[in-house]
């Protein structure tokens, strides 16, 4: 049967002001009306119901998920008592799956992604899953790149590996975030995708490459992976304080042997900071992106969020972000909305909690 | 004795979202931490005591006039049933002056400029007063033009009148807002002022011009002077319906006799704009002006305001204009602050009146 495991750990720190600690990205409505999270699980709904939904999160953001996620059972909320990666995140669910499932497929996803149309989504998630039950292979969706972006890691596809559609291809090698010249040559190829940290595989198949590759992990998880559910218990609080942090790209996806990608053959974006909301949604006639009420004259390009019935007016401004929120309203031309991290940052290390 | 009369009728467009219909510019607190009406009048402090200073206002503001200027007595407050412009209101004010103190002078101000230091402020204008008694003569500030601005009109000083300091020079001519050029020679010729609209003469002096340039409008204010106050009464009213809009400068200061103007020996804003808000406070090291709190990540030159506790944020902007306020936020490059107005004629032209 078909599992998913949406992972809800991160906090989307380039969407402050709007992402707080008590508030992370996957709880905003960024890309529709309700929360990405339950964006993510609806995205599912025909292909895994609810009671075969994991989201594994932090103990902090249980509340934030039984309130955004209204029809996910209490024993699909896996809570880790920090945050250590994917690696152990994906162990948790994979140990509590196969103990129940010992045949059970994964959908492993992040929960903060906009993904278009639902329906091609699900379709290729099941061809997906069916080749990796099939093939007893480690699979994950690429990206075709629309632009090189040195934001992504890429995966470089080798030969093919199937037949069918959505086509299957071994992964020649996964590269880590290039230059632009590098991402540029990437693109030119044609033969690499956006790495987009989705995956699909057995849950017994990805706990044997864990054996191999991370057997600390697994080990150190096993038993307690039983008892998950929203609160952790002593003994996994423990078993997490002595894991490293690790990624499943680094720790599995790059060393295991059988590791296919399929091109993703629907929109996706992973909504990376504010700059991706004139992606997923839709803009006026001079370019403006607005959530909530902007006010215009002589504005072009703008990225406008108010929170409420706030109104935002812009005069003369172009390719300017500005989101409003109840305590703090921030500015900030497009091409440094990856700054925005660093602010926050700044924040942190002046020790002012108020804003976090 | 010397008598203020302070001119409070606008709204200051260009300071919304800030100013509104409710709240006009006099009333904020832009040039320091009372409302500007209340700086304007405390600036007096020595010269003129409160219950020589009237404040004239429209009806809808009386209130407002009430809660910023605590001191100023209930007689003070001259509502004005509809706003006219200056020579009306110079009228009401000289007529009630006059009827008191046939022998008065009046120190005509308007309520949302920042001058400082205040004495020097003081100083000059006994002086001008002195001055203005003695000749009879209808004196006005002029302010040395420290760039060749296009949004004043100017003053032409003529011979030297009288001796003494500061030096009194008769008025050669009045000249319309100028285009970039003639403001440019304007400034290299030496001779031009900025015409600041403060205006000091007699009572008597100003009731005599205006029986001469302007007779309707001491006629029909006459008799319903006596009565006025914070309620305006029928017979003001219906004097104000009937009377044209017309300024003091257009109507009185081009065609009188003896018009007399005296070099400002204090410095003078008259906080048209945001963009005023750089010249009269401190900035930071990279040129940006708070009122409030501002984080700014590479950020110069930015101008923000807001309201309570909220903070802006700004990354990587410049010359930026922003403004918050409980519902609206303004932001705008300085060099377009002139288009506030612009927006907000377009708010009252679509009927929106909720922000107005």
């Amino acid at each position: 049967m078909i599992h998913a495991v949406i992972m809800a750990g991160g906090v989307g720190t380039r969407f402050w002001p709007r992402s707080r600690r008590s508030r992370p990205k996957q709880f905003l409505r960024i890309g529709g009306d309700r929360p990405m999270i339950e964006e993510t699980r609806r995205r599912l709904e025909g292909l895994v119901p609810p009671e075969r939904t994991l989201v594994v999160t932090s103990a902090s953001q249980v509340d934030l998920v039984r309130e955004a996620c209204p029809d996910l059972p209490e024993a699909g909320i896996l809570a880790e008592p920090r945050g250590r990666n994917t690696a152990p995140c994906i162990a948790l669910a994979a140990l509590r799956v196969v103990g129940e499932d010992p045949d059970g497929l994964l959908l492993c996803l992040p929960a903060d992604h906009v993904i278009r149309p639902a329906e091609t989504f699900r379709e290729a998630a099941a061809a997906v899953l069916a080749r990796a039950d099939e093939a007893r292979s480690l699979l994950t969706f690429g990206i075709p790149p629309s632009f090189p972006s040195t934001g992504f890691g890429y995966i470089e596809c080798g030969e093919r590996a199937a037949g069918g559609e959505p086509p299957v291809h071994r992964v020649a090698r996964f590269v880590e975030k290039p230059d632009r010249a590098t991402a540029e040559r990437y693109v030119a190829a044609g033969t690499f995708l956006w790495n987009s940290g989705m995956f699909a595989w057995r849950a017994d198949v990805i706990l044997e490459e864990m054996r191999r590759h991370l057997p600390e992990v697994v080990e150190a998880l096993e038993g307690p992976a039983r008892e998950a559910g929203p609160r952790p218990s002593p003994a996994l609080a423990a078993a997490y304080d002595a894991l490293p942090g690790i990624s499943i790209d680094y720790g599995i996806m790059e060393k295991a042997a059988r590791v296919e990608v399929v091109p993703a053959p629907f929109s996706w974006d992973d909504v990376g900071s504010w700059r991706a909301l004139e992606r997923v949604h839709d803009a006026d006639e001079d370019g403006n992106v607005a959530r909530g009420r902007l006010l215009a004259l002589d504005a072009a390009g703008v990225i406008a969020v108010a929170e409420g019935d706030h109104t935002i007016a812009a005069i003369g401004v172009e390719d300017l972000i500005v989101i409003h929120t109840e305590d703090v309203t921030l500015v900030c031309p497009k091409d440094r909305a990856e700054d925005v991290k660093r602010l926050v940052d700044g924040l942190k290390e002046s020790g002012d909690e108020r804003l976090l």
